[in-house]
C-alpha cells in the first residue's frame, strides 16, 4: 500500500508541459466568447493542460478524496473546546460518508477515502477506510519531538501509497482533506515555519476555539518552534518536529498527485501546509496545486499567498474534511470541458473585433 | 406555452416559510461540525428549506436553465464590437450544446434551454430551442419605445411559460442567463432605473468594449433614460421604453420559479436587471434568488448590493448564457444535500463545547 520510498516519489515530479498549457491558453481566445471572459477559468484550463501534457486537457471524471486522519498530543495543552475522542467519531462518519465531506462529494460526483494514519481508537471496518497508522496520533511536541524522522516519511508514504492506487484505480484528480482533533495547531506550527511568519499571525480559533484557546495555541506554537527550532530546508525534519501524521500523509498525497500528473485540490490550513511541505521537497509539485477555497482560518491566506495560489471558493468555511476543496471539483471540471467542448470562433464564422 | 396573464403569475407569488428556514437553521447547528465552519452553505441551506417548505429541503435533482435570446435596436448605436448577426450564431449554439452554457451545464447536470422571444434572423430547428418570438429585436430606444407594454408581457409571458413547462417536467432549480448582442446597455438602463443610479455607473464593457464604447453605451442610456422617464415603480413600463425582450423573458422566469417555489440562480447585469424588475412587480420573489456569481460588469455588483445577494462565486467572469450561474448549482445542491445527509451531534453522542 506505502509508495516505495521517499526519493523515487520526488524523482518522479516532474515539470508541467508549458507547450500545453500555452496551446490551451491560445485555444481559449479562439473559443467562441469573448477573450478573458470566463475568468479564473481560462488559466485553471491551461493548467490542467499543462499538468495533463494535452491541450485540450480530459475532464476530470472520477475525482478521490483523501481525507487523512490522526490524532495529537498537543490536544491535552487546550488548544481546541472539542474531546479528542472526536477524532475516532468523526473519522468513521466521514468513511461512512455521513460526515459534511461524503454529503459534499455525493454532490460532485467524487469519491471519499478516509485514511487512518494515527488515530486514537478502534474504528469500525468500512469499505471506504484505509488502515495505515503509524503511531498512535503525533507527540505533544511541547515536551518531546512529535515523531520521528522515520515516522514522519511512513505517513509521508502511506498518503502517497493511497494515492497512486486510486490513481492506479482511475481517479484522475485528486482532493485533500483531513480530520484530526487540534490539528491547526500543528498546521500552524508548520505554516509559522514555512512562511517565516509569527505564530500571532498564523495561528486562528481552528473549529470554534475562543480568544484563550488562541492565546494557548500561540503559546503552545511558539513553545514548539522555540524546543525544535525546525528547519524550513528540511520539511520531513519539520513534520517529525512539529507536524502532525495526517499532514505528513498529505504531503504525500500532493507528491504522488504531481508524480502521477495529476491535479491535487486544496483545501484549509493543513491541506495547505502539507503542501508546502511537499512543494519544499519537490518544487516543480506547485504547478500541480489547484486551491479549493480561502478558509477563514488566518493561516490559510498567508499560505495562499505564500504559494501565489488563489482559491477557487471563497464561502467563508473552516469545516476542514476536504469541504472546501470538494467543492471546487465541479469549477475544475467545467474548466476542462469548455476548453475541449466550446465550438471556435474560425468553425462559427465570427472574427471578433 | 405562455404563461397565463401576469396579474395570475405576480399572485402565485407567496412568502416564503419562516418555520422550515428556521427549522433548517437550527438543524445546522446540531449537525456534526462545528456551527457556522460551512460558511455560506448553511444560510442557502435555510433558504432553500424556506423555499420548499420543508427543513431539510429536497436536494435539487434536475437543474433547468432558460437562456433568453433577442437582439437590440441599440446595436447601432455602436454599444458593442460584435456584430448583430452574432446573436443568431450563438443562440444557435446554446440550443445545440456548444457555446460556454453547454459545456458547464454538463460539467454540473443541469439542462439547457434556448428560449428565442426576438432574435433576428433564422435558426435551425433544435429540440432544446423554444421559439416564442415576441417581435425582432427592441427597438432602438434612442428614438423610440424598445417594444410596446403588450410585447413587454407577452415576452414575460412567454418566459413564465417556458418556466412552468420544465417544472412541470420535473425541474427543482431554475437558473437564469441570455443571449443577445448589445444587451448590456438595456441591462444598465433597466438598473439605473431599479438602483436610481447615474448611467455611468451601471455602464461598463460589456463583451470586451474599449473606453469609446463605454462613452457611447452612456451616452445611449442617458439618452434613452431622457427620452422615456421611466418609472421604477412600473416595472413594465421600464421595459417597454429601454428594456430588451430577453431582459423581459428572465422577468418571467423569475416569477414563475417563485410561483411554483423553486429557487432560481442569477447570472450577470441582464439576469439581475431582470430581477430587480420581478421584484418590483412582486417583492416576496427576493426570498427566492440565489446569486450565482458576481460578473465583473460594474453594474452586477450595484444590483448585488441593491438586492442585499451575496454572491456565491467571484471568479472575475463576464460572459452571460448563465455560465456563471450554471458554475453555481453544485454549490446550491451541496447546501441543501449537507442539511439533510450529515449525522447530528446528538446521533453521534458529541455535545460540544
Amino acid at each position: 500500500m506505502s509508495a516505495a520510498d521517499l526519493p523515487s516519489l520526488l524523482g518522479a515530479v516532474e515539470p508541467v508541459d508549458a507547450r500545453a498549457r500555452e496551446d490551451a491558453r491560445r485555444r481559449h481566445e479562439r473559443l467562441a466568447k469573448p477573450p478573458g471572459s470566463l475568468g479564473r477559468l481560462e488559466p485553471l484550463a491551461a493548467q490542467l493542460a499543462g499538468i495533463a501534457r494535452a491541450s485540450p486537457p480530459p475532464v476530470p471524471a472520477a475525482p478521490a478524496a483523501v481525507i487523512a486522519a490522526a490524532d495529537h498530543g498537543v490536544h491535552a495543552r487546550g488548544v481546541t473546546p472539542w474531546p479528542q475522542a472526536v477524532t475516532a467519531i468523526m473519522a468513521e462518519q466521514i468513511a461512512a460518508g455521513t460526515a459534511s465531506a461524503g454529503a459534499i462529494a455525493r454532490s460532485v460526483g467524487a469519491a471519499v477515502w478516509l485514511l487512518d494514519v494515527g488515530v486514537i481508537g478502534e474504528l469500525p471496518d468500512s469499505p471506504h477506510r484505509v488502515d495505515a497508522r503509524v503511531r498512535p496520533g503525533a507527540g505533544d511536541w511541547t515536551v518531546a519531538a512529535a515523531m520521528t524522522r522515520d515516522e514522519a516519511t511512513a505517513a509521508i508514504l502511506a498518503g502517497a501509497g493511497l494515492a497512486e492506487r486510486l490513481a492506479d484505480d482511475g481517479a484522475d484528480l485528486l482532493v485533500h482533506g483531513e480530520m484530526g482533533l487540534a490539528n491547526t495547531t500543528p498546521a500552524a506550527a508548520i505554516l509559522a515555519v514555512a512562511t517565516g511568519r509569527a505564530p500571532a499571525d498564523v495561528v486562528g480559533p481552528g473549529s470554534g476555539g475562543d480568544a484563550d484557546t488562541v492565546a494557548r495555541k500561540r503559546d503552545v506554537v511558539a513553545a514548539g518552534l522555540a524546543r525544535h527550532e525546525p528547519d524550513a530546508d528540511d520539511p520531513v525534519g519539520v513534520l517529525a518536529a512539529v507536524g502532525g501524521l495526517e499532514h505528513a500523509a498529505l504531503v504525500g498525497v500532493t507528491l504522488a498527485a504531481a508524480g502521477r500528473r495529476l491535479p491535487v485540490v486544496l483545501d484549509g490550513v493543513s491541506s495547505l501546509a502539507a503542501a508546502m511541505l511537499a512543494c519544499a521537497l519537490a518544487p516543480q509539485a506547485a504547478d500541480y496545486l489547484i486551491a479549493g477555497h480561502r478558509s477563514l482560518e488566518p493561516g490559510a491566506s498567508i499560505a495562499l499567498d505564500t504559494l501565489g495560489a488563489a482559491p477557487l471558493l471563497e464561502l467563508g468555511m473552516w469545516l476542514g474534511e476536504g469541504s472546501g476543496a470538494l467543492l471546487a471539483v465541479p469549477l475544475v471540471s467545467a474548466a476542462a470541458r469548455v476548453l475541449g467542448d466550446v465550438a471556435t470562433l474560425d468553425q462559427l464564422g465570427i472574427g471578433g473585433e
